[in-house]
């Protein structure tokens, strides 16, 4: 994007609340863009500066106009809202990204988390660099995000009203759902998706499953369990109830972890390496990246014995624990073997 | 039911949200009756049409004074409910079903939600052909059900007038307890009981316990597992922390689970097959219906192997694996052996 | 406390939901007193009475004034907060307890609960006896506590205005949140703190983490894993996805549950025997009192074969299974060994 400076690669117009000394706590963007064209590039560049800047309700009015007849993917969403936030009688949010680069700002972060949740960026995909240091710890709350240091005596006063202030949380993320749905999903439980997760059409989300930020499932998926931060499920792919996905932030050792396509992972089950296409975990085992398996051919026969971490990436893999030895098996057929010792000649 | 036209599988009289078009999003019945007595029904007859139908709060008056005097399990409840809704400024839902058929509209749908977490139905015992097509997918918030192309544009109104919409769930199933809070019953994480959950008197569940709807424990139980679609657990049987069942939706192959009484399920433990009674599979135990298995009397003596499935059902039993060989070990009594054995020759 | 006269274990000046028959539902106590100083107890003498008491605004004033240029820790917020409730118009709750003997009302049970989750007091340091009769069971909702007789009229209500009532739980405990919030913590799902927990400064409690009252982490710490009743986690020391510890209220056969410092919990796993410092149990293994191990040196050489609890309370363990013989292994070093075995000698 920076090799072409007519392109912009996000934009968006949104409403921050803000804690008492008027700094941001959240940001929600109706309609953010992202990969701009150059016309509408053009546009937003007439109107508002690079970085993270303010308008008003009148600002985004006159943009609003200015986008009439402009073309482009969510140009027509992103004028709507803007004609809805002209009647705006508090400040408004102004993200202008000319590239992808570190984060900057809380209102930066928050237009990066909502570009995942729309769907407009994939996991892994997006320059996350500062993210926590520009995200603040937040009380959210029935009322919205309110600033931690604020919060006893806005407990106190909703107790002297008879009134029930509920804090949901107290975190850097809030929950994907107060600020994007995306189509054809369920999710069952909304405080166990964080904005910035990605969730395909779909995708259900049961009460048990998780899905972090920068992570999530290409859909259709049926997740039950928990997807970790960096953690990709691709389509057709279910994770059972409860079971597990090592993320990179902890205890993955470095490892991103990637769920092919037909893969099931069972019932409380899990892994600390990335499977490839058609593999399966039976419900209950833990495949670590130092698992030593036996890896058994569809005549029975035991292959040879490896580290699980040796397997990652392999597709048409199944992983059980044999009940009469205790061993951890991987069974497969003669061609997955072949295919993937000739995948790992070549690493 | 059928066979005796005088009496009725179930009627209610209730309030539904709505979308703009008008749509029902859910339906909250105060108190529905089943199996109505002779009397009962006849009153019902004369006032509403069979299926789905509308009335307001003079109808539910009229009918409320009809009532007046009518004996039968839950008609008082009924005529105190319909008293209260005779001063409704908005439309409500009427649903009388002279037998248990197919589900032919949202607000049946929600009847036999109700009926089976009113405790008026066993789990398994209800025809559900339909549910899914009949449940609209809906944006849970706290301002109750609403459409999920209305969402968008609920969130950007609450914003611009400092607000907060919470989103709690995008699902075609609500929590029970905005619905139906049972008697003698405790739930510390509302968000895991779906309505249409069965939970007898004397259930605790605790927070990472789940109950999905047409499901559920008979009570007196201790719920910290999760007890998949399908299955019921039965009086005094306590599920672990974690502890999973297989549903027959997903993962259970058919076999439709079912835990006795006076069953430990330990925490991070499941099950793929149903359990009699006075069985226990350890913590962190996975038992599937392939499951290899010895069979091991009181002495230690290996009597068997065998797999899983071909103990489903029996009582006495005690899942463990050993630590020392790996193996994945029944350890039960010769007396439940035996009977265990005549019980399968008869299969 | 009881041997000195002038000192006082705690105060509290706080409000109560009630419910129509003016029966307490819950308390808030913006600002406890633990172990005061014998010139602030004295105040306390001066103005309310031993045990459970009510007050107004005016009586809170009065004690804001006299608590002018007292002295001790907590006590300016103890002041700010009766300035504060000097405004109520509603009666409020009074608890003064000389000394931490069994809990005789509600209010008194709040208090405990406050002092555990303000860090005044750690886990198992106060005298909990009578708490769940002290308790009522509650439904908590969005507009705050409610009686459970009183939901069902309290839910119509709402239907009737076009309003929604979310029921979050229904339960003696409620969510920690909405009480205390203590510095420096992050909480991904609010619902699964209960009051009375103890996060220490630095813990992040995330969306699959749950602390139960009287059990917490000293911080600072990665909780995703379940902290039961009386469970303490020391510093440092990171609960992997869904990871158990066996409370004592349910399955841990009377062993208290202590996770030393430096000790990492796999996603999955469990422990049913306290652990020492730099402890590590791999993803998926639960070891609970009964497992049988072999304890292997630094060389790989089998020491001995053990019951899990006979290891209780050592440090420097790694618990893994063997994933070629399905054994379960403690890997250790000689050093750690043999200060194991010359603990238990002295035992």
């Amino acid at each position: 994007m920076a090799d072409n400076p007519s392109t912009m690669f996000a934009f968006a117009i949104g409403i921050a609340a803000r804690n008492a000394r008027g700094e941001p706590l959240d940001c929600y963007f109706p309609a953010p863009l992202k990969d701009l064209e150059p016309a509408v590039a053009e546009l937003v560049r007439g109107h508002f500066p690079a970085g993270t800047s303010a308008t008003d309700g009148a600002g985004a009015g006159r943009f609003a106009e200015a986008l009439d007849g402009a073309a482009g993917d969510g140009v027509a969403a992103l004028a709507a809202a803007c004609r809805r936030l002209a009647a705006a009688d508090r400040p408004l949010s102004v993200v202008r990204l000319d590239e992808d680069g570190p984060i900057a700002s809380t209102e930066e972060a928050y237009l990066k988390l909502h570009l995942l949740s729309h769907r407009l960026a994939l996991p892994n995909s997006l320059n996350l660099d500062g993210i926590f240091a520009s995200l603040p710890n937040v009380a959210w709350t029935s009322r919205g995000p309110v600033d931690i240091a604020e919060l006893p005596e806005t407990l106190v006063a909703a107790r002297l009203a008879g009134e029930h202030l509920e804090v949901t949380g107290v975190d850097k993320f809030p929950r994907m759902t107060n600020y994007v749905v995306p189509t054809g999903v369920r999710i069952a439980d909304a405080s166990r998706i964080r904005l910035g997760a990605y969730l395909g059409e779909g995708t259900t989300v049961m009460h048990e499953g998780f899905v972090n930020f920068n992570a999530g499932a290409l859909g259709p998926n049926m997740i039950e369990g928990r997807i970790s931060q960096g953690v990709v499920v691709e389509a057709n792919s279910d994770l059972g109830g409860g079971s597990s996905t090592m993320g990179t932030l902890s205890g993955g050792g470095g490892i991103r972890i990637t769920i092919g396509s037909h893969c099931l992972i069972g019932a409380n089950a899990g892994t600390g390496i990335p499977l490839g296409d058609r593999c399966t975990i039976e419900a209950g085992l833990y495949i670590t990246a130092g698992t030593p398996l036996e890896v058994v051919d569809e005549h029975g026969e035991v292959v040879r014995t490896v580290k699980a971490r040796e397997l990652a990436g392999a597709s048409d893999l199944l992983f059980v624990r044999d009940g009469r030895t205790g061993r951890v098996q991987c069974r497969t057929n003669r061609r997955a073997i072949e295919l993937n010792e000739a995948l790992h000649a070549h690493n």
